[in-house]
């Protein structure tokens, strides 16, 4: 592993399926157990998973009115597949609890504590009518795609969307 | 910004969701406007933003019968969650309208004036029973995958599938 | 193409949709072509591309009720747009062959001869309750998201999602 200290990952995640942040955030956990820099940018439906459960959007109708369509949070996400209802949703939980996998919460609190930077996108924040107190503690910065670009210019990218 | 005069973004898009769209167009404008080379690939369900709304498939009943199953095209994309039959599609137009941000295919515009380099995948045209005469004019090349590996071999590479 | 000899493409497939599997197979065996090495690391519901028509999901009801409910293997998977209950898969499939175009498993096995490095991820493997003996025997390795950073850390990195 020594060979890539320093090196560096940079994922953009743009889906809010949960199987989709789970992938982003077994990839940024090996990323920084491998001694490599992390970084985790969220953009559109990607910022469900920073959106704390009381957050909701403001300003015109339409802004609130996706707000309410979208019930995911933090703490819950449908599946991109066989989400039945919410019943796939709740049976990979399980299975995952079963396995003794981490939640996409757990693991994106734990990939704060052990140094990934934690990016929530400035336009969708304005399109979704959100602003920082919708988002969980572990958001360490709110910025746009040219952040993305600068962190994303050396190392592995991963796109999630 | 300097520092990364003369980087490259190259974007793979697969999907022909408005919102992916989007993505792929912001992340090309910032580019652009950093002083970044910007090489934008559009192949597969992707190759709905550069058909004009005349477009249309040719040759095998099957070519055709998808062509007609896929109403997308430049102006107007279905959204890849809460499309709601083409209501959210228009609502969150209308959203993107109110807060000024322009749609994918006036981004799509902006970034051939400011120099991007518009490529639509030779294999899915031939797929799909397209040509030429079926896309917008901001297109620069018909292209396959090599021309995409040899854009990506430097500078920043984001797939938007 | 000479200057690419030794290049190297990683392929990150995290989608288990027909399309998404063409593409990741296009761009190795262009790579492959081009005198690139290929590695396809088949994550989550990628793993469908590599589970042999019998092999199913074992432990848990939870990961045998999974595993029930994705009916897709290497031998069919279903489009991620226009599915319609099977007959867009099928209308594909069929559009496919009159163009002559392989089908994603065809493609597989050729990239295997051409060299590419096919893993599957084993984190997913454990949580779908899957072992060795339920993939193609194309597979060369079962390994985790280390295993596919380390491989990412130089060349061109496209994720499929």
């Amino acid at each position: 592993m020594k060979a890539h200290s320093g090196g560096r990952l940079t994922v953009l995640i743009l889906s809010g399926d949960m199987e989709k942040g789970m992938a982003a955030c077994n990839l940024a956990l090996s990323a920084l157990a491998g001694g490599r820099q992390a970084t985790l940018f969220f953009s559109f439906w990607g910022l469900s998973f920073l959106k704390h459960s009381g957050g909701h959007g403001r300003g015109t109708f339409l802004a609130r009115a996706f707000s309410a369509l979208n019930h995911d949070h933090a703490e819950r996400q449908r599946l991109g597949r066989f989400n039945l209802g919410g019943a796939g949703r709740w049976a990979m939980s399980r299975l995952m609890w079963r396995r003794r996998i981490p939640s996409v919460l757990e693991s994106l609190v734990q990939a704060h504590h052990m140094g990934a930077h934690i990016i929530a996108c400035s336009n969708t924040l304005e399109l979704m009518g959100l602003d920082r107190k919708d988002l969980i503690p572990e958001v360490d910065d709110i910025a746009g795609a040219m952040t993305f670009l600068d962190a994303a210019s050396e190392g592995v990218v991963v796109t999630i969307s």
